[in-house]
């Protein structure tokens, strides 16, 4: 990215305090009743004041047209380009169920699956076993391999056939061909390196691949083998430290996301479950950190659940819980989303969405409201999810000027 | 830039002219009392009329967030990229001074500083000694030192401590280490070539840096050396007439956009000092050129002052004196600015900054005002100030279809 070259040389450490709250999913489309969206749909006095008093544009996570997940929707609200910094599927499978991913560690997505003695993968997906019936797998399987050739090898559940498995040792590298035959009544194909770095790797998942079918052919179940999938490592990236001298918290309840601020350096406030209590933690860590990531989750979750009610509800709930932040101070403050999720869709979507950004220095518009419609007239105009964070250090008067 | 893959095919020449007016810092931010920014509290009748009869937008200077300097703002109004096509500090200073700099010299920020015979910067500024002392001591200098090493020597006051030194002759090259230690208390830093054709400028300057410990040792002054900054070279790029077939002039009154404008290969018109004189010029020269480049430099150095008031009056002063251009004919005209100077920051901002297109085929739009809040309804959107180039072109009819 071109803000590469030039960040670097013009950032500065200051006091002012930062703000970046993110609520999931809360772009939305109209209602085929009320031609209103969600955020139109829900009543959000602080939401309005706050739009009212700042400057407003609509965002682009990605690309026009390319609908986020969760790892690229929350990289680009962090800085980074979305595309060049991909974070792989094994990896954000592990941050979301709350497993520590260490920089050389590597992580894989499994799959449990009917796999005959001779080889032949039968049912990909066991059956869908139960997540009930996963967790005795997992405890059985973490008890009989705990290392192999010095690998700490962690088994964890995920839900129904899925589990999430993290390898930790010297010498690992992710690029091995994955066992996947993809179709049904297929072999396992051979884990192999892909390059010298990761011999150590194909080597650790065959005998974990082995092992598993011995520890599983007297067993029960339908679960008789493992599926390696998306094994991936930690992005190489700068920290928010190194990248903009900032010292970050998140203040999230999903596993995914506290992960994915780990990622990037943030320090991770803990054990936080409703919105009160991660307002609460932001008063309370006010004085410890000059930028703070404030995720609402459950904006997202009925949207995904094509509820659009319930969301409204949610976005009424968030605009409630918030509204204390008027008598906080921050040099600026930005409310956006990582992606839209529209009831009418029950998923993720493309659509881009409301910002604000408020600071002394921020000029008002004619945007009202932080909804989809109020925002496409306000000043800031369309800009991509990854510029944010530099407009945040801008009005937060954290960068000195470019050249003379 | 991709523009740069295009262009060269498509570009012809016509007869048709294009005015390019910059206000300088001209981009402001609401009054606490009245709400209003600078530009909307003017009265600005010609600017108006103007914006209401043409295609109006927004111009984010480098990108989103990032404030530039003069060199980089102006070099984007110029259609070149403000990052890759750096304008070195050295070459900028001499610029500003409005001393010449060739295609092959080196130019150079000179700090006098207080250096003790065994090379200890003791003060890095020399007490700030007086411009009137600065001069006293470059006359004295300029007088021993004039060639070294067959490289012609010529060293200029700036201001106070600061002076510019222009370096003449073949093969000389920038990439060389500064002697500046940073740091009061330490030695004199050893002035090293970081490539092998930069040997012979590294040699010039330690022998400069040597002859003037010499020469001022037994004056009475506090400067008792130089530090030598921002050696740099011009960059080598294409001028307006190979890059747009035109024959550009300058009409400016500070040395600065005049030595920018000179790096772009714009003829320069000297002698102005009023906004009225520069209106003259541009009419008496209007004839010889296809291209004028007219900047207004007040605009800026009441924002700087933090003088909102006088701001004010100075883009209502511009407004006037430019409303003869009405009887003037142009293929295109933009007005813009090259930055925000906001009276509230007293400084430089990233703000975008209204734009205007005038041409027969430009769309009028609901843009009634030449000011950031009107000119984000405007039908341009936001652009890159490195594009405003192409469309002067494009509205001016210079530029044929790209592809069959």
């Amino acid at each position: 990215m071109d803000y590469e070259k030039v960040i670097p040389g013009i950032i500065k450490k200051t006091d002012s305090k930062i703000l970046l709250i993110v609520l999931d999913g809360v772009g939305g489309l109209p209602h085929s009743e009320t031609g209103k969206t969600e955020l139109e749909t829900a009543s959000t006095p602080f939401l309005d004041e706050m739009a009212s008093k700042s400057s407003c544009g609509l965002t682009i996570p990605v690309l026009n047209g390319i609908t986020p997940g969760s790892g690229p929707g929350h990289i680009a609200l962090f800085g980074y380009d979305p595309i060049e910094t991909q974070i792989g599927r094994g990896v954000l499978e592990c941050l979301g169920i709350g497993a520590t991913v260490g920089k050389d560690d590597i992580a894989i997505r499994g799959n449990f699956a009917t796999i005959t003695p001779d080889r032949i993968v039968t049912d990909r997906r066991a059956g869908r076993i139960s997540t009930e019936e996963n967790q005795e797998i997992v405890s059985l399987l973490s008890e009989k391999i705990k290392e192999i050739k010095g690998v700490k090898v962690s088994i964890y559940t995920v839900k129904e056939h899925r589990c999430a498995i993290v390898l930790k040792g010297s010498g690992l590298a992710p690029y091995v061909s994955e066992n996947d035959p993809q179709k049904e009544g297929q072999p396992l194909k051979p884990i192999k390196a892909l390059d010298r770095s990761s011999d150590k790797t194909a080597e650790v998942l065959s005998e974990i691949e082995k092992k598993v079918m011995e520890i599983l052919m007297p067993v029960d179940t339908k679960a008789k083998g493992l599926l390696f999938r998306g094994i991936s490592k930690l992005p190489d990236i700068k920290t928010f430290s190194e990248k903009y001298k900032l010292n970050a918290a998140c203040i999230a309840t999903y596993p995914m996301y506290k992960g994915i601020a780990k990622v990037v350096g943030m320090d991770v406030i803990d054990g936080l479950e409703t919105i009160e209590s991660e307002i609460n933690a932001l008063k309370g860590i006010y004085n410890q950190y000059d930028f703070f990531f404030l995720h609402i989750k459950k904006t997202d979750s009925y949207g995904e659940d094509g509820n659009f009610e319930a969301k409204v509800k949610t976005i009424e709930e968030a605009d409630r819980c918030l509204s204390v932040i008027k008598n906080m101070k921050f040099g600026a403050i930005a409310i956006t989303g990582d992606h839209s999720t529209p009831a009418l869709l029950k998923s993720h979507s493309w659509h881009p969405l409301p910002l604000l950004i408020n600071s002394p220095y921020a000029i008002q518009d004619d945007a009202k409201r932080l909804t989809e419609r109020e925002c496409a007239k306000g000043i800031l105009g369309r800009i991509y999810s990854k510029e944010i964070m530099y407009l945040l250090l801008a009005y937060s008067l954290k960068l000195d000027k470019f050249g003379a």
